[in-house]
């Protein structure tokens, strides 16, 4: 169990030597944000939130934690859907999702909440620093979340940050078998290697870091807000 | 290339056989829906389609083929969202994807559009019957198909077929670390391995189907169709 202030990086470094998996380049380190969010002190004890009127006119309709629900308001740049119960929103770096990150599951105990950490590729680049300095070598890291999505039901494994690679993989131009070219077809890769990784994640696993090898993806120095769609695009608004 | 006809569960042994793989207990083969509709004939030539005029009207609005757009509204059952030249529709089975995931690239050849195949998770049933035929073990395969997402740039490998495994992984009433229940947490591995597999099926690349050794799934006569949101879940109709 991870608490604020612990070292993550040392710990996934101390992780890798303990299981001899050591780093390779190249190698992908997945690390779900809740340790992040834990050893970052994203944290928050419910009895100290004071609940607004609207919290409070929220919760009694939906039979819900007046404090839960203004620590969820509080993480919202813009609620995209409010109804039968749940609430979708757009947090700061524009990541939609349910109650804006904030969850109480794998949290410190009974009455904490759990926000989402503050700058996730921060925290990827750090643990990416932590890897480097131990074995030399350069890794992508990727912070992941699991998300609801709309249309299909079940939750998958997503980027929120990361360190060291391109999200996206950018096809657009390039041919076709057929030598037809494609118009439109950007990968999100760090997605994928993130739900991948999620395969391993089980929620009551205490499985919180897993080391992908073997993948080529291209190295970068990007951000995860590069996998945000903006509101140009974005037709479900 | 895969055309009309061809026997694909014999092709992916084939290819088992020749790449010394082989097929092992609980393995799991990934299929890309594109060469599942061309082996089995989803194909159409777009001059032989004849728009309706309102397939006319909104390929003059949008600037687009009139006929791939009556092949489209051929193939959705609801059109979700219709904007900026972008069509979001829901198939038969409840799928919901840009152009009812009608798609042109890596078809047969200009003038020809690929439908999506029939029935999904027979197409998978039929790959898993001949694996087990040639090696008699049970393997789960899956049909995926690359699409785009709300809210998030890119596109990510879902599974549209199954055979053999249970697509939701319910963990519902399990505990999490700190004993405390969890009430929402029903992660769609089906998805997770597709996307997975996405990772190696690079759209240019011929790599049309890929399997995915050691993950521990759980055996189940089911559909993809559980992937499937109902209305009275779905907050983004």
């Amino acid at each position: 169990m991870i608490g604020p202030g612990d070292d993550l990086g040392g710990l996934i470094v101390a992780a890798l030597d303990v299981t001899r998996l050591g780093a390779e380049p190249g190698d992908v380190i997945a690390v779900c944000q809740k340790v992040v969010s834990k050893a970052e002190g994203r944290l928050r004890l419910l009895s100290e939130v004071t609940p607004s009127p609207f919290a409070r006119q929220l919760a009694l309709q939906w039979d819900k934690d007046a404090r839960l629900l203004e620590l969820v308001l509080s993480q919202a740049r813009r609620i995209v859907r409010m109804d039968r119960g749940l609430l979708i929103a757009e947090t700061g770096p524009g990541w939609v999702c349910a109650n804006a990150g904030v969850d109480e599951s794998n949290g410190p105990g009974e009455g904490w909440a759990v926000l989402l950490p503050h700058d996730p590729d921060a925290s990827a680049a750090r643990i990416r620093a932590a890897v480097r300095h131990r074995y030399g070598v350069d890794v992508a890291v990727l912070v992941t979340d699991t998300f609801g999505r709309p249309w299909r039901q079940g939750l998958t494994e997503v980027c929120l940050g990361l360190s060291g690679l391109s999200p996206l993989l950018d096809l657009r131009g390039e041919k076709d078998l057929g030598g037809r070219e494609l118009h439109h077809t950007v990968i999100a890769v760090a997605d994928e290697l993130a739900a991948a990784a999620g395969l391993l994640m089980r929620k009551a696993s205490a499985v919180p870091a897993v080391l992908i090898r073997g993948y080529r993806y291209q190295p970068a120095e990007a951000s995860a807000r590069a996998l945000v769609r903006g509101a140009e695009s974005d037709l479900f608004r």
